[in-house]
């Protein structure tokens, strides 16, 4: 918690809106009845009808005097919202609170499925049911607590990496920020994400993290004016060279931030060379691309998820500066 | 949207946290392939093991120097989420700001199984599949923007009441605010909501809306201590004075607010009894109730969303006038 006594964020207004959402008709479903509150009396309701799927959710805090060139979107990772961006586990304040302190407007998103973008019904409208991330996979694999083999339900007999960064004390409350994810939606998202750009009258910088990596890389292709820099934490994702142009982005640079042990995980042995490649791909193209192996600068023990590790301030702060050396914000 | 001249917010932090939450075991499920990134390589992922449910999602705004005597607490109806409380759907700002600006630190939730909060496997855990209300039964019956049959999925031949204060030109983007339901999570959502009174070291003030009423007459009632006075939007529900104590609440001022229309809703016309017996149960019990029914008071029009009327703001003073008679705050 931030002490009381530092200095107040000078708020101008905190709203949210959605954006891409569309109505369709659902037909042929059986009558179903309801309950609305304990022991209340019980409706016929008609579950044909119109709904609205497809779109995205935008919290938004402004600044009464913004300090940075450009707003910041914050996208979260998959099987995440973008509660991610608020406290950390171990409720120490997160990168929303940072990023808003280094004076920028924020515009935190929740993506299609997701939170408070709700979701579709299935199989009516997403060919699938969800999927629901075990602890152990998140422990062992998507956010890398621990290596293979090291989860167990009893914390006393759980496994981190002996130098993780992850607060694992809070681990189940980390999980509670978890929400189901399905694999289905990626053009629905992309598209929303895309219609998210078009919503401002001027360029952003947008900040991803895991999932939100390629839709992030992909929407700066697709309105590469409209992006003034970005920032990807561990994308899980990143556009083809072989089909999508990084000299489109020699005005748009690019931060790439990894942590460790990722070689540990096959998730993330297998999902990391698409970011190198594009990584390349950009070099080779004349952008200005900035990648950073945390260990090879001797910060050991991150875990994916960088904005809730306990030296999250550190890599924000690392962050700031890279943006601060290309004009966005005086960090 | 505000004025960039209007005063700012002097806000301290913006967070959030979860509460609520346990681990329970998943076994016997097949295993899946995932996507997680178009093109992407596909991975054989083990559904089986520890997941979190149950838990409630809040997120804070505290002020410098909040001015109210108790934080505030809002608490949101049947398939939405705590977004109904910030922006209108006609982007006018919402009740968090009215709230913020009237010096009340605010803690937004989203109930167990809406937005961020998550939600569990189904049959596995939830028994049913979700409820997805549909556009006409959220326009005729669940929110009154209409009498009966006067939905049309062209805005065109669509009818409103002809004096309706819900902002009928942004239903799409009402209708993107909401979110699936269940209807068997009574339970887990009052033991969440109770949890959460319990995180305060403090009194709070509770607002509801709808099917949220219930939930917070019940947790004053279940913790009459710790609950500083509440106020029920519509609510759907209330506890039976044959299994609960009014006389409990004597130190507990209540305020309802009702709109209009009600009596054309089949849904309505049946759930407001309840509230009507549990005032009628607390005002025999000389605790101090408040009761408004906008249209006797010459306010016609008001659809069940009072917070997205076009009279929100004017709604919200009524209910700020109502706690600063009571020493909550200065209106």
């Amino acid at each position: 918690m931030i002490s009381r006594t530092a200095p107040a964020l000078a708020v101008d207004e905190i709203g949210s809106f959605h954006v891409g959402g569309r109505i369709i008709r659902l037909d042929d479903l059986p009558m179903r009845d309801r309950v609305s509150t304990p022991d209340g009396p019980s409706y016929r309701v008609d579950p044909n009808g119109e709904i609205v799927v497809g779109q995205l959710y935008v919290q938004y805090v402004r600044l009464s005097a913004p300090k940075a060139a450009a707003p910041l979107l914050l996208w979260h990772g998959a099987g995440m919202t973008g509660a991610a961006w608020e406290s950390t586990p171990d409720r120490r304040p997160g990168w929303l609170m940072f990023f808003l302190r280094a004076g920028f407007d924020t515009y935190v998103s929740d993506a299609v499925e997701r939170g408070r973008a709700s979701f579709a019904p299935f199989p009516q409208v997403y060919p699938e049911a969800p999927f629901f991330r075990t602890a152990k996979e998140s422990w062992e694999d998507a956010f890398r607590c621990g290596p293979p083999g090291s989860w167990n339900p009893d914390p006393a007999l759980r496994r981190s990496y002996p130098d993780s960064l992850f607060p694992v004390e809070a681990f189940e409350a980390f999980m509670s920020q978890c929400v189901p994810r399905w694999s289905c939606n990626d053009a629905l998202t992309q598209a929303a994400y895309d219609a998210l750009l078009q919503h401002f009258d001027r360029d952003v910088v947008i900040l991803t993290h895991s999932q939100g990596g390629n839709f992030g890389l992909t929407a700066a292709i697709h309105a590469p004016e409209r992006v003034r820099a970005i920032v990807s934490l561990e994308p899980s994702g990143a556009p083809d060279p072989a089909s999508a142009d990084p000299a489109l982005l020699n005005k748009t640079p690019h931060l790439f931030v990894w942590g460790d042990n990722w070689r540990d995980s096959a998730f993330w042995a297998g999902s990391r060379p698409a970011s190198e490649r594009w990584r390349d791909a950009l070099a080779a193209a004349g952008c200005d691309v900035t990648w950073v192996d945390l260990p090879a600068r001797g910060v050991r023990g991150n875990s994916h998820a960088l904005m809730a590790d306990r030296n999250s301030d550190d890599i924000a702060g690392l962050v700031l500066d890279w943006m601060a050396a290309r004009g966005l914000v005086h960090s």
